[in-house]
């Protein structure tokens, strides 16, 4: 079985370019980063869902994203930040992580849509109206 | 000036289907969910980043996350969840919002990845490799 990447940099059997550490939460470089500065801010417990931990640990997780930002502010010059993080089945190695890292203008970064509300209501009446025809009342 | 919509919500000027409200945070349904049970979690101090937040409101925004996640747990049969906020200027009204939404596989969400690291390494050793001739010796 694969072993979790992210419990090898908590048990220190993998290195990592550490930023924070404590008892409960880690938070370290991205290896494969967006932008220069993506970090990931993962509580040491592993599980792939935010509803399995303790609010105390999500309550540091948010701390240490809320200080990162800060610390982007001075680090970088950026137009902005992104915080990300995807639980159940589309967490990788179903141990929770939050990303977080700088944004800026034009930088490519966004997020793929699924067709939405306005489009999909669209393509149906589209599909409708292909059906629909108003037959000229003189040739019934 | 344009008002903000999430101070129209906040200050009952709006209509929105709430799902949560206390003194410092607010949630309510997105008008253009990307899945249904698409809730936007609004400290209600307008501010861009969550630099700006007190600690509390945004361990209050993080427990109501959590309960989020749990409420969708039981109500949809979902393969996982997603959380993003966007902060500074890809901030949508300047006022700091967290999305958190059920996914499915194969929903359509993804992020759109700006050319990540391998291809950008490659695109460069590809045009280095134009300029560079191994010369056959003999002919020097």
């Amino acid at each position: 079985m694969m072993e979790c990447p992210f419990c090898n940099i908590i048990n220190k059997k993998t290195d990592a370019h550490i930023i924070y550490e404590s008892e409960r939460v880690i938070a370290f470089l991205d290896i494969d980063p967006i932008n220069e500065g993506h970090i990931l801010v993962v509580p040491k417990v592993h599980e792939a869902s935010i509803d399995k931990l303790p609010l105390i640990v999500l309550s540091e997780t948010m701390q240490v994203l809320q200080k990162i930002v800060s610390a982007f502010k001075e680090t970088y010059h950026m137009d902005g930040y992104s915080i990300m993080q995807n639980g159940g089945e589309f967490c990788d190695f179903g141990h929770a992580h939050f990303h977080v890292f700088p944004r800026y203008r034009d930088d490519g970064f966004g997020w793929k849509y699924p067709e939405g509300p306005f489009e999909y209501s669209k393509r149906v009446a589209e599909r409708i109206k292909e059906n629909f025809r108003v037959y000229d009342v003189d040739s019934l």
